[in-house]
């Protein structure tokens, strides 16, 4: 990189670190499986930024990190030292923090740009933690040579999408970069969201016998992407999910019996079940006959040799949550716009770890975590 | 960009926006100028992010984000809402958040790399809103091909910089992208802190007779890229003056007299000053003799054509002061390690708006600010 131009460049001793070695990431340079949100990521992870970064609230690796109110320590009671005896006034305890940064191509997509899905992905990650998003900054790193009606576009796209989720953007920040070969805008955003009070999630409160919710049709988002990348000619519509999922998951959360949440993004539903299942050393069984993909993502899946159970969502959540709710939650879902598809999909079960798929044919297929990427850069 | 490919590329309406004039904004595509700090940013920032985006925080323009707690109430009193009249136990009431990405090339460099430069860059950026750093984000979009070995030092160093600053790393995301001509990462790191208690700075502080403040010699960073980048043999040493400066800026602010505060990152010192002539509708005049610069980056500078006054730095602080409190401030700072060169430069005056120079030939020089860069990618 740079030792051509006769830079004192830091080297970690080879001794330590043989090249290409660290932990069990294999290769020596960053590919692109590495951003795909299969296995290679989850080496990556665990064995460079946990390994250097390993605060408690990043080794939990969950869509967004939960954290205590700057400033305030957490009392025995739960309420902040020094606080007074009435228990009465509870002090907010906890925020959730998330960051994404977004570099899909093209921008503009049928159902969304790159402006709408950091929007809606971060206020998404919040959501499934139980927060209510509030603040979101906003990073700029443009390509020189986009037209600045784009970027105006784009701008547009998030205001009106932190408009509906009531979410203000309150810092930023713009760099460019030198003309590349095509049109190209990175965005991070990074949210702040309020923990709603009583809010109990996480894989330690997942059951055998829970049940296995999806608000939708899996797979819509690469599918869009995929389509609109222009190499493949079809009839049908390809519209991306792409959706803020805050109006249809918040209002579900109290007293709701609801275990644990995340939105299926890169990886698709399979990974996320895999994560969950990782999590948890519990099994998850799907069944094919219940999940709902719709015929076209079905026609471009086969196509490209994809499986829709591991293509991007960017407007699904995956809830898990105890079986005595499940009707309830189901119909909550279905009232609601972003869920009116809302279905069923499986169970949690004991002494069966992974993620299995209940075929059609009633055989049980495992479903791992892939090595790589399906498609690059859909997010 | 996508119009090729037939897709309906969302485009905002001609009529609304002319193509290539938005406001003052006269470039119809983003050229690097808009990521230099200088008054195309400036513009850029106004006319459309502000323009979109006008969060109270945002409008503000400041370095970090002033918010308060999540879910507080600020009540009448500046305690929360409901909160007993006690008035000895004070809620946290004020959370600081900024965001940087940072695209620096080269990514290693004599005094730090990209990753010790972005930690430096958000701690600095809430410390001198007077917040104490608390919790970071970190989002990585990686060009395939980078070595695995260059990133763990890079992780290193910012695990390093984390430790030091007590700030913890809590949430995190990773892109890859494809390979391109050199090797690149670009970084964004989002801070959160928290406001110290009684702090109050901000332009609408400053009073003329005011003093201006450095804590040492200026334009070391952008000169350290300069050599960096090869394109110059020297002799001397280039090394970025990229620190953290929380314990630097934290123990001056109980009951100081200082009334602002900046990091003079891009654009350097005279950008930052122009700033806060924008912000408090003064006159701030700084004396040519009394800059602290080093032979080398005079020598550096010239060779570019650049001057001191607007070259980048990473581990300066601007800080206006009551001229009262001077002496003791700048005792106080030269007893820190990052301080020893602190100086005082210059004063805020009435009846000059803007930035002023007065040489050494004893004339006054107006200091505006630059319309685009000087080097690109310094940070």
């Amino acid at each position: 990189m740079t030792k051509d131009k006769g830079l004192r460049v830091k080297r970690p001793d080879p001794e330590w670190n043989p090249p290409g070695i660290i932990g069990d990431i294999v290769d020596p340079r960053i590919v692109m499986g590495h951003g795909a949100g299969g296995r290679k990521m989850h080496r990556l992870i665990k064995n460079l930024f946990v390994k250097h970064f390993g605060s408690p609230a990043l080794r939990k690796l969950a869509d967004a990190a939960i954290l205590p109110a700057c400033g305030a320590k957490m009392g025995p009671n739960g309420y902040s030292q020094g606080f007074p005896r009435r228990k009465a006034v509870a002090v907010p305890q906890k925020i959730a923090m998330t960051t994404d940064s977004y570099v899909v191509q093209p921008l503009f997509f049928p159902g969304g740009n790159i402006g709408k899905l950091a929007v809606c992905g971060t206020v998404n990650d919040l959501a499934v933690m139980g927060a209510k998003p509030r603040y979101v900054s906003l990073a700029f790193v443009i390509r020189e040579g986009l037209e600045v009606v784009n970027l105006e576009t784009i701008c547009r796209s998030i205001a009106a999408e932190c408009s509906k989720a009531a979410v203000q953007v309150v810092t930023g920040d713009t760099k460019v970069i030198e003309r590349g070969e095509s049109d190209e805008l990175y965005v991070n955003t990074t949210g702040i969201g309020e923990l709603l009070p009583g809010v109990q999630l996480g894989p330690e409160q997942v059951k055998p016998g829970d049940r296995i919710i999806i608000n939708g049709p899996i797979g819509e988002h690469e599918a869009a992407i995929a389509v609109a990348r222009g190499a493949y000619r079809f009839k049908g519509k390809a519209v991306s999910d792409c959706a803020a999922l805050d109006g249809l998951i918040l209002p579900l959360l109290a007293g709701s019996g609801i275990r644990l949440m995340r939105d299926p993004t890169r990886g698709g539903l399979a990974t996320t079940l895999n994560e969950f299942a990782e999590a948890t050393g519990l099994g998850f069984v799907i069944e094919e006959a219940a999940l709902p993909i719709s015929r076209h993502v079905h026609g471009v899946a086969e196509l490209l040799g994809l499986s829709p159970l591991y293509m991007a969502n960017e407007g699904k959540v995956v809830v898990v949550a105890d079986k005595k709710v499940e009707e309830g939650l189901l119909a909550k879902m279905r009232g609601h716009r972003l869920g009116k598809q809302a279905a069923s999909i499986g169970e949690v079960v004991k002494g069966r770890e992974g993620v299995w798929l209940k075929t059609r044919l009633g055989s049980l297929r495992p479903l791992i975590m892939l090595e790589g990427e399906q498609l690059p850069r859909i997010c």
